[in-house]
């Protein structure tokens, strides 16, 4: 292989594959990228954990002096690209897997590699009809609302993932793990029903992936037991999480006979980190606090405490739309706050079904955020 | 205690303390800052960890409505202090130590601390004469040009510190820890010899402190075994550390008969940090590279290189003022990018007195940086 491409294009991809290469595998291999030269003057650029894969295609300056690929350490390589300066990068591999890289200036690096034959095949999604279109950004909020409450007990794979389904125009993704629960929406193109089970590791590489896409379509192909997801030339895939979600729809508790306030997003926010200040977060390993924050609404105002034996007692209102009975809740302050801080509507609805009962918060986009209660 | 203060004076002083204050030690007094009232409508902010003492002093808004002192954990107090509002904060204590701490809003929290009493004895410096009389901004760049030299071996206490010298007009400072060696110094008012071995914990401190103060004169007083630096409201002090600094003047090569190089000191610098990719730096714990950096010199060039197994090779050429003759040295390169990174000269003068001796490099300012080699 023989080729020249620009630093900033192989920064981007090389970027991209290093979130997935591991290091820490005992297979060598898997702590590459895959360089390859491809059809069309391009140069492809893949990593896969045997879970997830990612694909990219960088365009080359001109054909390729010669054909072919390697793999080459991710981290070293993304450093060695990123020390050269600004312009055209040329790396070359000589019959050993050895490859030399080197950009305008007088810095030349040598790297050893492997064959390109040595690497893990790749899975690439069939010519067959996408299942699901979505605008990247809409994806990318999708994950942002659900992401957090993704349970991280790896040993219960089907809430240590996040379900993805679709059909009906909408595109759905919840996640929960027993102590809250997340439910978004966005509409999407979906002619009919389906659904993925995606694991953790997949949500937080799609994430940083689906982030930076702007709002061109992402479009979603299962393949066996694997799913895609395809935006122009990078290809995301994962395996399916060979588990079933939890019927989440049975714990969304119905809201219609509980107590309704409109609240004040930031400034509520501001006000439960204001005082989780003085939970003793060091009583859980977890960085949950062990004694939450109590809630308590009246007429016009939430009263917002919490007191710790350690870090002493703090306390706080907000002015809060509510007209109810006065009602008490102790929560978790994380809990409420991930929810807060993904969200950007001014004002969001909660409502409040009792002392031991869930608060359920329904921002203006329809979403549903359920936080379970600590005992008072 | 019944005082009320600005915040941004709060947090500055409390930020300050807040370094020094112990966490980790078994004495709970010594997690806290000791607030007390003092004369002039001030509050005396200080903490100490029976070595390293910093006091400051802020203004109240009006008189104390009642007097005292207490002692709250540094860094709740700190946070708390910071998640008010900005505008004036009321600390109020009770008899039983413990604080009420408020500002404009509804925000209020309780901490629990300890009587003023409990707190250890504070040193103060006695109205004896100043022994040395420097710019903040003087001391700190001293400081900045010479603890990245300080030996980490805590059971080496003679070089697990830097010197601080004066007399003659200037100020000096020196550390080293064996395989580097730096001595830089200023003008400074000195009527009379005098010097002080700090400790790093001390140099550490200090150096956050001196960075923020700007080109006033901080006065240096020396009361038994403590060294005090004095600014305005703001006193540092630190016991000496009983041990003798090495006769680091011994160690500075004579460069007249040496490799004199003119190097640009950014270009080089990034030459070396580029090849230094290649370095293995897993092969020592310490963060040093196993293999180092070779510079070899040549007429009008110094070629970079670095090999190792696992990292492949990289080489790179600097072009310098160089007119003698060939010559090749082994460095490890964080002490050479250490030295580079704390100057700001666009040319600095290096002496190569041969292949395992000495590199050192002298900027304008007429200090001196002596790096070890590695065997080649």
């Amino acid at each position: 292989m023989q080729i020249t491409a620009a630093k900033k294009d192989l920064v981007r991809a090389l970027a991209r594959a290093q979130g997935i290469a591991n290091r820490k595998s005992t297979i060598a291999a898997l702590a590459c990228v895959l360089l390859q030269t491809i059809e069309g003057d391009r140069l492809q650029i893949a990593a896969t954990d045997l879970f997830v894969t990612v694909v990219d295609v960088v365009a080359l300056d001109g054909p390729p002096r010669q054909t072919g690929g390697v793999a080459l350490n991710a981290r070293d390589l993304l450093d060695r690209v990123k020390a050269l300066p600004d312009g055209p990068v040329h790396i070359e591999t000589s019959e050993r897997a050895t490859a030399t890289i080197r950009g305008t200036g007088k810095l030349k690096y040598t790297l050893r590699g492997l064959p390109a034959d040595d690497y893990p095949s790749l899975p690439s999604p069939k010519a067959r009809a996408a299942e699901l279109e979505i605008p990247a950004n809409a994806l990318a909020g999708l994950l942002d609302r659900v992401h957090f409450a993704i349970s991280q007990d790896t040993t219960r794979a089907h809430v240590n993932s996040s379900l993805l389904a679709w059909g009906n125009g909408e595109a759905r993704m919840a996640a929960t793990d027993g102590h809250r629960l997340s439910v978004a929406a966005c509409f999407a193109t979906a002619p009919k029903d389906g659904r993925a089970l995606l694991s953790q590791a997949a949500v937080t590489e799609l994430r940083k992936i689906v982030g930076e896409l702007g709002d061109e379509p992402i479009t979603v192909r299962r393949d066996g037991s694997v799913v895609f997801f395809v935006h122009g030339n990078v290809t995301f895939g994962t395996k399916l999480v060979d588990a079933e979600f939890p019927p989440y729809e049975q714990v969304i508790p119905n809201t219609s006979a509980s107590a309704r306030a409109q609240i004040p997003r930031k400034a509520f926010a501001d006000a439960v980190r204001a005082v989780a200040l003085a939970s003793d977060f060091s009583a859980d390993q977890n960085g949950a606090s062990g004694v939450g924050v109590i809630i308590a609404l009246g007429e016009g105002v939430a009263h917002v405490s919490c007191e710790s034996a350690r870090k002493g007692l703090a306390t706080n209102e907000v002015p809060i739309e509510y007209a109810g009975k006065p009602h008490r809740v102790r929560v978790e302050p994380r809990y409420v706050l991930e929810v807060l801080g993904c969200l950007e509507d001014e004002e969001v609805e909660a409502f409040f079904t009792g002392e031991l009962h869930p608060i359920v918060f329904r921002p203006a986009t329809g979403d549903t955020f359920v936080v379970m209660p600590m005992r008072l």
